[in-house]
């Protein structure tokens, strides 16, 4: 191996270590710390950003980037990302990167009590600030990359799409929604209303049903563990991941749901290539292609007429009671319900892409200069109104109810949604390619899908861009279509 | 502030962070993480050793020690800690520090082995290597700080005690115990024998009671958690402890001392200086200190005829059945009993010093040279027939019983009999300094004790040396006069 790329893995190898070690210490954050480790946490994960910034722009980077050679298709597309990742940390002065941190933890407090409030003029200030810095690192990422500057936004969550790739799907999108939402709304109104399983459902109970389902679609303790959070996530390293949910004692769905859907994310992130560890492609291909992860499993293959028919039976045997709540039909008439709400995260299948749609033109003229922050509650009230008919009654259901924008982050809310498209057309795929899949999830055994993600997805780590990687798995590059079709399959049929 | 000095402090703060961040991953690896996860762990750990341990050998650093200026006693002592802390740092060669984390690592893992067999010639080679390179750091350590090699390593542990402290010290326990064991033998044959406690003991029951007394010994659960593990110990951060505990359903009282123990050390932490956070001067004052501290809470106050007066209604009220086993006097009788054993952790108040002695002895005669590896099986026999009287009958129950040595811990051992010592020492100053002490602990307060410790000790972080830190204490540097008065009043009256 040539020296300045051998020196440059060793390097690489010491910051992915390092961003293990913060990764760890941000669950332990959410799922385990005492309130008042907080303020000594904060300056622990700053010192550990510090350390590994000051490793990736150190002087002799550059020369070693310059002089480096790689040969073979993974090490010459680690030596791409090396020289990104550079090009990217290099190109923020550091004062605006440190004024960035201050304005995106300012605004974000603020913004907690503003949204309870409902009070979009209390945020409004430090909302202007956090943009025209977004709106200043934008423009310097465009100088660097030779992006657009929202392009360049786009690229740090999921890097090799841009909003040229994400307009005319979205557009496709629209127009499709503004037909199938009245049909799908008026096929779900003749059908019998679901009816909810009765609880309540002991934690205990709720927390071995998710560890049974969750080492069912394929998660191996030895190398996870689960966990309680108050907004759940996945965290933690390939080799330890820690999912988190939620528990409510009144309905298990959310939990249950909510693990298989991080478990998703988690199976990603256990299938990289082992050979890859901590080199730039070795890591998970993009936010967008994380998400997809997750939706195969919570939204194709666990919401799936296959799958239902396993876990109907399953639930009755854990919970007990009545049974009829737990018929596959009923459970995917719950599970599947379409209703046009003001509230993104819990939007149903075929109603979230708006949500993201109205933020991805929002954001792209606010990072523009296109659009004023005064007039987001505006155009958001307008942009509601047009994609699904309904208007919130208040800030607070509306343009308040996202961390995102608060916290400086711009670019991310596509990743949902091009996700939610993936999934669905990597499921076409693994289905066209898999015989007996559907019958597999009908046994509750996921080996079938997940053999084919380990190998189509997991196993290609960050080898390929996404399209290309979308283009490997399954012939096209992202598209609506296969997501159309699946929605066209469950809720216009 | 002088500028390198403000530069230094700067360092100091960023070194002890990461230091905060590598305390937080050792909790998980024994309190939380999947065992799949810990070969990564060890990497993480690594990493994060190699950067502090970069940033405090930097070449600018010795510049600034030099020409760096602090007023004021806390400053003062900051900076000489600062300089201490470099000294160690640049006396060991790099290739030593690594040759020597191979060997430990090496030879920790041959012993478990080797323990489980009772097979001392399986680890022997691997301890010879242990222990040469020991040798060769003492020698380099010698050399830098000017005191004997033995020293250099036990200064690793406890600043400010040496040898020469110690021997006194533990030569008149020698005598004391020659006289004291067989009459605290007799006087305990001559009571009625104590009653256990019939279990089971829920777990659930045994971990709220675990909480509510370390809450009353004056732990704020704001800025801690009580958790599992293999081995309990205290680790976290000063804002943000964390103790654990291991529960057995036969018994409580294991799990209940441990964690009354453990939440000794922790009030130690909570209570450091705040203002020299993350500073040299601010840390605690070395580990027979630090066992100080939880030995006066777990031996001094908790197994104090007036605390237990208080506590046998507590646990009886707590786990219900026959009140017998709870009264005061029981429990007394339980947890104060003497008996000549073959196993160190598992020893009373009274015989543990010897364990202690006899391992001080040998492993200075280690580092000294005047004891071959090869011997240490027949020096071992022959102290424990000594100082207690009996011969183990086999290694596992003898030198193979501890991984200290096998881990390349020398100069260790001292703190934990030191550390009781200090603790009766320091017990004996509160009690005269705070007027009704134990009256307080009659009644579960142990506000009183804790006012007194944070003042005196706590507060004080490592402004002190040890020895400086008990005179100002005390009245007196260590001694001891006060643990075996102490012993006296418990075991011979």
């Amino acid at each position: 191996m040539n020296e300045p790329y051998a020196r440059l893995k060793d390097r690489f190898a010491r910051i992915a270590t390092i961003g293990e070690a913060s990764a760890m210490l941000g669950w332990d954050a959410s799922a385990m710390m005492p309130p008042g480790g907080g303020a000594a946490r904060g300056e622990q994960l700053a010192v550990l950003a510090g350390v590994s910034h000051a490793m990736l722009v150190a002087p002799e980077v550059a020369g070693d980037l310059a002089a480096a050679e790689a040969e073979g298709e993974w090490d010459g597309a680690n030596l791409t990302l090396m020289r990104r990742a550079h090009l990217r940390a290099t190109a923020l002065p550091a004062d605006l990167v440190e004024a960035m941190a201050r304005a995106n933890s300012a605004c974000e407090k603020i913004w907690r009590g503003a949204r309870a409030a409902s009070d979009f003029a209390a945020v409004r200030p430090a909302l202007e600030t956090v943009v025209a810095l977004q709106r200043e690192a934008a423009a310097a990422l465009s100088v660097a990359t030779g992006l657009s500057p929202y392009d360049a936004l786009m690229d740090s969550f999921q890097p090799g799409i841009g909003a040229a790739d994400v307009e005319p799907i979205f557009a496709a999108y629209e127009t499709f929604l503004a037909e199938a939402l009245p049909r799908a709304e008026a096929i779900q109104a003749a059908r019998p209303a679901p009816v909810h399983p009765q609880g309540p459902f002991a934690t205990e109970v709720q927390r071995a049903l998710g560890r049974r389902l969750s080492e069912r679609v394929g998660l191996d303790y030895d190398h996870a563990r689960l966990d309680e959070s108050l907004h759940p996530f996945c965290g933690g390293t390939p080799t330890d991941v820690r999912i988190t949910t939620r528990y409510v004692p009144e309905s298990f769905e959310q939990a249950m749901l909510g693990i298989l859907h991080e478990t998703g994310h988690a199976l990603y992130e256990r299938g990289l290539p082992e050979a890859w560890a901590r080199q730039p492609v070795g890591e998970a291909a993009g936010m967008a292609a994380h998400e997809s992860q997750s939706l195969i499993i919570e939204m194709q293959a666990s919401r799936s007429d296959a799958f239902l028919s396993w876990l109907g039976p399953e639930l009755h045997r854990t919970f007990g009671g009545d049974p009829a709540p737990y018929a596959p039909e009923n459970l995917a008439r719950l599970w599947r319900r379409v209703e046009r709400g003001f509230i993104r995260t819990e939007a149903d299948e075929l109603t979230y892409p708006a949500h993201v749609i109205l933020r991805f033109r929002l954001e792209r003229a606010l990072i523009g200069g296109d659009l004023a922050v005064a007039d987001i509650p505006g155009a958001w009230a307008e942009g509601m109104g047009r994609l699904l008919g309904i208007t919130p009654p208040d800030d607070r259901r509306g343009c308040l109810q996202d961390i995102h924008w608060h916290d400086g982050a711009f670019g991310y809310f596509p990743s949902y949604t091009l996700g939610a498209m993936a999934a669905a057309q990597l499921m076409a795929a693994a289905r066209a390619a898999v015989p007996g899949l559907d019958e597999a999830l009908a046994r509750g055994d996921f080996a079938p899908l997940l053999g084919w993600l380990r190998a189509h997805v997991h196993g290609q780590g960050s080898r390929l861009g996404f399209q290309d990687l979308m283009r490997a798995a399954t012939g096209r590059p992202l598209e609506a279509d296969a997501f159309m079709a699946h929605l066209r399959g469950r809720y216009l049929t």
